[in-house]
């Protein structure tokens, strides 16, 4: 891959994207291109792409918007596949006819572009940092696609924070080629990503959407955080990225006939991305909450019916093996409440037998720290559970955990070892909720599919 | 103050809770009393109420739930003005009779009693930790009351962990004697806290409830996480604390009526509480939003029109103040959007224009992450020109940074210097809603009360 523009300067977007690149490990070959230096980074730099003795499959553009024509052209003749314009200075200020020109040679030599306007792209499977954002993205599986860049780069900083795992990053800016329909397309068929989730304000073809976002969500869940949904929003959006909103009522009836989740939070997008990006199949509608604590119980049940979850009936059976399990002023209902006494070995049974039984779809449960259990404990035998249950079972399971800094820490091990683990019951509802959501709507185009 | 039951034994409640009280620092005299040891923790242990040699305000009662009425008997005849019975046993696993006569025997001697089955109270101001969980709470303004144990529990810990500064946490268990609206009526009056916060299954009677709410909402702000909201979530209530949790329909219209604040999950009610504990006086509906990233804009603006909030229109004054802080392709509507190169001066100079002018009400002001500027040094630019404007403002000003391990510890910076912070535009809108709510309703109270 080629960088043109690539500075010596540090804190210039051409240095920044170049460091990315080489520090987040990328294997290919990369070339500089600045005709000022023979030398950027420790790398050898060329005047000009013609330079480059190599077949280039992406370039990254950073160069002045009015130089960037006059580049795609190079890219064009030296055989370069798809070209990145990171540059900004085109439709967003009203230079929409700069912007044509560029996508005009672009074409011309059959290339794809990305952008312009963006700051970069990241492919964590081929070890690809392609942005002036943070370097250390985790990777994982959610194929995140921004239209805005400011909250992309610091959506990127807060996925770390947050230990959501990455496949990609995409800045799409402008849209002028490639847009969300393209990626929706290409995410579909990537195995390296799960989930896909966009950060979107307009779109330019409401219908080419739609057809990529049906085939996407038969594959996998695709979460949207539609910005500009109100008359305040979308005014802002247009003095933003230029964006035609448009009428939330369309965008949500689009929505609802392709699958696509939309989400009211940027939290709730990100919940509901680590639960879907887990490795889970959904059966049937019978949900089981378990708790050590009575009032988390309440809250969460209260949750479930709210957001249209159905608490399963409890059989003679599973009660038996659930009382066996607890004082005997525990709860065998569902909510099950195995009391504050609760240990790591009581929640090991209680996924078992929940997990195990074929009565139950999908399980919640919840633990609230208490001064008598140790909550990395309880996190690791419960991981342990789901190991000795993964070959065979993979219904739902996701984790409330309610408590301090060692509850924290058992949250983030739950995550790593792939179980979804939340802070409140109410985010762990809503994220097992959209679970729910797309599975029935998938199991409904299928039913169709074969109807047919 | 006593601890009835102090145990040597680590792990056992009446140890836990004694070692809190030490450890925390309360400055007042403490007597364990256990007729089986002659010291615990270093201090000297008595065999009974009657041979502790001084006046004792509060004693806490943690012994085995079929020794209670005695205690409390020997404790009325010792002069003891109120007492927190830990024990659990009553009530909650159908022995009500017993419960009883425990209260009548506390009201005999003239004593409140607070429980049974609580994990104990905490009074920051005093020092004065006499629970059961976590030990370093943080010291704040915010009073916690909870129906549940566990939960209220975890809750404790989660405050330390999110750095939410507490007045008290009572656990009120049973609600044998002292109830919720005993405890309004205590924390309205109380000049250490400026929020109260309830977790509630249930109400005895709904109606001092109500009396003593609307007295305590004219006040300062009370906010409710109310559980058993649904048919299956009253239903675990009912197993869980025996609470008939009670129609939705009739609680949202006391709390409507009464100026309490219902949150729908525990994050939002925790949200409420840090916008609501801030030293703050809403004088007007102009809210203006102020950001670094047309995105998170378009984000808040959406989130403002959906909770009601309404967008102020621009003035050609306030335009050109802000106008100057910007580059050319910045916005001067609202939201404003300083752009990604606005550093710490360019936030300042932002904030003291909004807050110094009298066409603002309140402000919400965004940061989005990026390569080109330092969270915390934005963060203590804030802070500086809050503290320059103090004195005369005490308009709202809440903050959303979104970002990575930087922005964290700039919300804290913030947090820490009494301005609200989120992690997100979505929960910093709603956490001006919850103020704006809450300074509509004590207008509208003034109103009445002043026409009257």
């Amino acid at each position: 891959m080629a960088v043109i523009g690539a500075s010596r300067t540090p804190g210039k977007i051409g240095h920044e994207i170049l460091r990315n690149i080489i520090n987040f490990g990328f294997k290919g070959n990369i070339y500089p291109v600045n005709p000022h230096v023979d030398e950027v980074l420790g790398l050898r730099c060329f005047p000009s792409m013609r330079e480059v003795p190599d077949q280039v499959d992406l370039a990254i553009i950073s160069v002045p918007s009015r130089a960037v024509a006059r580049v795609v052209d190079e890219c064009g003749a030296s055989g370069v596949k798809a070209v990145a314009v990171i540059s900004s200075g085109f439709r967003e200020i009203g230079q929409a006819d700069l912007e044509k020109e560029v996508v005009r040679r672009a074409r011309r030599y059959g290339m794809r572009l990305l952008g312009p306007n963006i700051f970069g792209l990241v492919y964590t499977p081929s070890k690809l940092n392609a942005s002036f954002g943070p370097l250390h993205v985790h990777p994982g599986k959610v194929a995140f696609i921004t239209q805005s860049g400011a909250i992309g780069i610091s959506l990127m900083s807060w996925t770390i924070l947050e230990h959501v795992g990455l496949s990609a990053v995409v800045s799409v800016g402008n849209k002028a080629d490639v847009d969300d329909a393209d990626l929706l397309e290409f995410f579909a068929d990537d195995p390296n990503s799960s989930v896909i989730l966009i950060y979107m304000e307009g779109l330019t073809s409401g219908r080419r959407f739609m057809e990529a976002a049906l085939k996407a969500t038969a594959k996998k869940p695709v979460i949207t955080i539609k910005a500009g949904r109100t008359k305040r929003g979308s005014m802002a959006a247009a003095s933003h990225t230029g964006s035609m909103a448009g009428s939330d009522e369309v965008y949500r009836a689009a929505f609802r006939q392709t699958g696509v989740l939309l989400a009211s939070s940027v939290e709730e997008a990100f919940d509901w991305a680590e639960a879907l990006v887990a490795d889970f199949e959904l059966r049937g509608e019978n949900l089981l909450i378990i708790t050590n604590g009575g009032g988390a119980g309440v809250l969460a049940a209260d949750a479930s019916e709210l957001l249209g979850l159905r608490l399963m009936g409890m059989s003679p059976n599973l009660r038996k093996k659930f009382r066996a399990l607890m004082p005997y002023y525990g709860s065998v209902e569902n909510p099950v409440d195995l009391t504050a006494t609760a240990d790591g070995d009581d929640y090991y049974g209680a996924i078992h037998a929940a997990m195990g039984s074929d009565e139950v779809d999908a399980v919640i449960a919840i633990y609230c720290q208490t001064p008598y259990t140790d909550p990395t404990l309880i996190a690791s035998r419960m991981i342990k559970a789901m190991e000795g249950l993964r070959a065979e079972v993979r219904k739902p399971l996701v984790i409330c955990g309610i408590g301090g800094v060692e509850v924290e820490k058992a949250l983030r091990m739950l995550e790593e070892a792939g179980i979804p683990a939340f802070p409140t019951p109410e985010r762990a509802v809503m994220a097992m909720a959209a679970l729910f959501k797309y599975y029935e709507y998938r199991e409904e185009v299928m039913r169709k599919t074969s109807e047919n």
